[in-house]
């Protein structure tokens, strides 16, 4: 017999993408002051109006969720488990950072126990923080892969993630072949891949961290799966892109050389693509493929301003996720990453006087913030069909957020915006959402449900 | 009869500018991870390490706070009391977030209770972030100028504000004569300049918003009262420096407009600083003028990133505070504004490859931060012989750091940098000091002493 509950309360997702809503982005959202999710068996099946959908399930059990906005779960589109830890580690660039900070302890979770408290901790976290979703990159070792997606299980939540390879460029140790990849990845393909909510995804780290062999065995892997996701890293850092033109002298540019080996398309992602050159985003949006844009660490690093204005230009649309990057973010939390979108966005936008439209698409509204880290984050990765807003089909994962949890002076900026009854319309909905961005944090997640079920409540 | 009373516990505070040593920066450190520090009436009369101390001072009445670090109360340089409410309001660059968000609720200030519940606000803000000396901006109404200024006495905080003028691109309800400015001001400074811990600051909000007329009214100000401070703006924004030129036309740049009246020197400050030439940067250090670093606000309104690296080169040092500037900024947390300021350098470090000496200046270790919010904080505002460190003879204004205070994933990472039992060495400590800024917040803050006497103790 299926379970079935009734979530009533106050309701906040998205049917568009804002940035094709241009001065009237409420056309892409959608709010209902009072609601109900009704939700069979983890998934949801119906949603709307409390006064209709409620006549449409009279003996449905209803927990009524007061004074919260209930959204869907956050989506982070490029984390690194194994990095929780050093997140906030002292002082470097990439790749100085990866050799000092990075490296020694990743190498940790070739010990089981290590890697399989990490994961708890890491899922802890992501809760904590009201995400639901994640693509994660591991370590080189299939232990950490194992125990991630085996704790994954356990929550049964939605996890895209893949036994990371690297060749090159990090101490030996931590280095594996590209046969060893190759058969390491099979196996973990086989034994993870669409099992539960499981996704895989071939991971190459970098292009600077492989040779031609480990992106020809990601090749391999991805002609013989093709269903597979693909997640790695492009042009984050000036210096690396210098180097990677180095190692792999006959691309012309840092996206070719994934394109040479067949990865780009549906379901790949790039992590940061600060530096890609215009016809690199022209490439991008042709062939379908997303970037995952991670302004804490881009800012931490010091890598520079990703051009969201340019990937979101409707002549030439890129996919985008959004995405913490800890531990080169120094947020676990979504809502710190659109903290530092905003800024990264008001900083381009001053920049370009002379561009208005792109400057216009550089600001990060509350529609478009929230859209970027649900719906917007499962096009992103090509999970909408499962996951992002409240669309019957789809699966229970929602957050719900007090406007009030934050520091101490955010319940008085926000009385500014709706009264303590909370908001009666999308536009005071939306401008709680704004300072949940950009003065709240973490303790604005109050609870976090995964198919239906409470998975986190706030102590 | 004096009042005595010990703290004991590990404390870490400042007896130099960590810009002064390069590769060495524990020596203008001091770490005691076990002190002992003596307040008699408010004011620090010993300090050492709790063995030595300790036999000074036999019937001490003393308070031991464990696993904790305490510091110096964090000095906030640049701040708007009445934008507390109005603290991250969206979409909008400098000039125009002024006039849609920041005037409409400044007005309401003229109303003595509205001003009064504010300033309670305000200041328990302050204290909840560990910040215990702020240099403050009101609002062009004594109103709001008189209601701060006696909160402040209240609490027994040091406090730097005063009137602030504006007589021109302000609505007119907002706007004041450069008479009655000069006016309201004369009263202000003598009822309260140096009356208990209040200091007052000649305040003209910015170049942009003053007549010749208001600016000269600056200036005979502080001829008749020397020993004022001057607190403005300066070179915050591209389009605010642009349009400053042509309002006045006479001035080469925008330091020189504040150099002709007279206003440049010991106790001035500027807030931002973003767009000043080399030139305007030697003319400041020469002077012993002061800018105030506001790295959230700089990015929240997109203005830019402040030439830290520049400011700091030891041929012709700037004096600095930082400042969270609310509602510009948008964090009340100085810690905030160490997040941020660590960004903004790094960013300006990778886009300085061939320029190494500058570039390293604008890493902002845990030294150079919590010095620049402490001690360098004091010097910036030349009150560095009244607060700023542990050095006896200061007044006993100290914050109570709990290093696992954030996020649900601090614990965990602080755990790499020191055990349980807390720091045993500086360098632990500053590790401890990096992950408060970095990956803690607020939180982080435990507990605020105010000469003496603890006024904030995290609920």
């Amino acid at each position: 017999m299926a379970t079935s509950l009734g979530i009533r309360g106050a309701f906040f997702d998205f049917i568009d993408d804002p940035w094709r809503h241009v001065g009237r982005e409420y056309e892409a959202a959608r709010f209902l002051a009072d609601g109900l999710l009704v939700v069979e068996d983890g998934k949801i099946t119906d949603f709307g109006d409390h006064g209709d959908v409620s006549r449409r399930h009279r003996a449905l059990d209803v927990t009524h969720i007061r004074d919260r906005l209930i959204m869907p779960g956050f989506i982070d589109g490029h984390i690194h488990f194994p990095q929780t830890r050093v997140i906030g580690a002292f002082g470097e660039q990439l790749l100085p950072w990866l050799q000092r900070w990075i490296f020694p302890e990743e190498l940790k979770y070739q010990d089981r126990d290590y890697a399989r408290g990490a994961a708890r901790r890491f899922f802890d976290n992501l809760l904590a923080s009201g995400t639901t979703t994640a693509q994660a990159f591991t370590t080189s070792s299939p232990v950490a892969t194992e125990e991630l997606f085996d704790e994954a299980t356990r929550r049964n939540m939605r996890l895209i993630a893949g036994l990371t390879g690297i060749d090159r460029l990090a101490p030996a140790e931590y280095m594996r072949s590209a046969d060893l990849f190759y058969a390491d990845s099979k196996q973990l393909i086989a034994r993870y891949h669409r099992q539960g909510r499981n996704l895989y995804a071939i991971t190459p780290r970098f292009a600077l961290g492989a040779t031609e062999a480990l992106l020809a065995a990601c090749q391999r892997l991805k002609q013989e799966h093709p269903d597979c996701w693909v997640n790695t890293h492009i042009s984050e850092d000036r210096a690396e892109v210098r180097e990677v033109r180095e190692v792999h002298p006959g691309c012309a540019d840092y996206l070719a050389i994934y394109e040479k080996y067949g990865l780009t398309g549906p379901r790949f992602t790039g992590g940061h693509g600060v530096w890609l050159s215009d016809d690199e985003f022209h490439r991008l949006a042709a062939s379908g493929s997303a970037i995952s844009f991670c302004p804490c660490a881009n800012l931490f690093l010091g890598a520079g301003l990703f051009r969201l204005g340019r990937a979101t230009d409707p002549r030439s649309r890129v996919r985008l996720s959004w995405g913490t990057d800890v531990g080169g973010g120094n947020r676990f939390s979504m809502l710190g990453v659109l903290d530092e979108a905003y800024k990264v966005g008001m900083c381009n936008a001053s920049a370009l006087e002379g561009h208005p439209d792109e400057a216009a698409r550089n600001k990060v509204s509350p529609y478009r913030g929230f859209w970027s880290i649900t719906l917007g984050g499962a096009e992103g990765l090509y999970i909408d069909h499962l996951v992002g807003n409240f669309t019957p089909g789809k699966e229970a994962d929602f957050v719900v957020l007090d406007w009030n949890g934050g520091p101490s002076h955010q319940a008085w900026r926000q009385s500014l915006m709706a009264d303590e009854a909370g908001p009666r319309t999308m536009e005071q909905a939306a401008d709680l959402l704004f300072g949940i961005m950009m003065v709240g944090d973490d303790r604005a997640v109050d609870e976090t449900w995964v198919m239906g079920q409470q998975l986190y409540k706030k102590g």
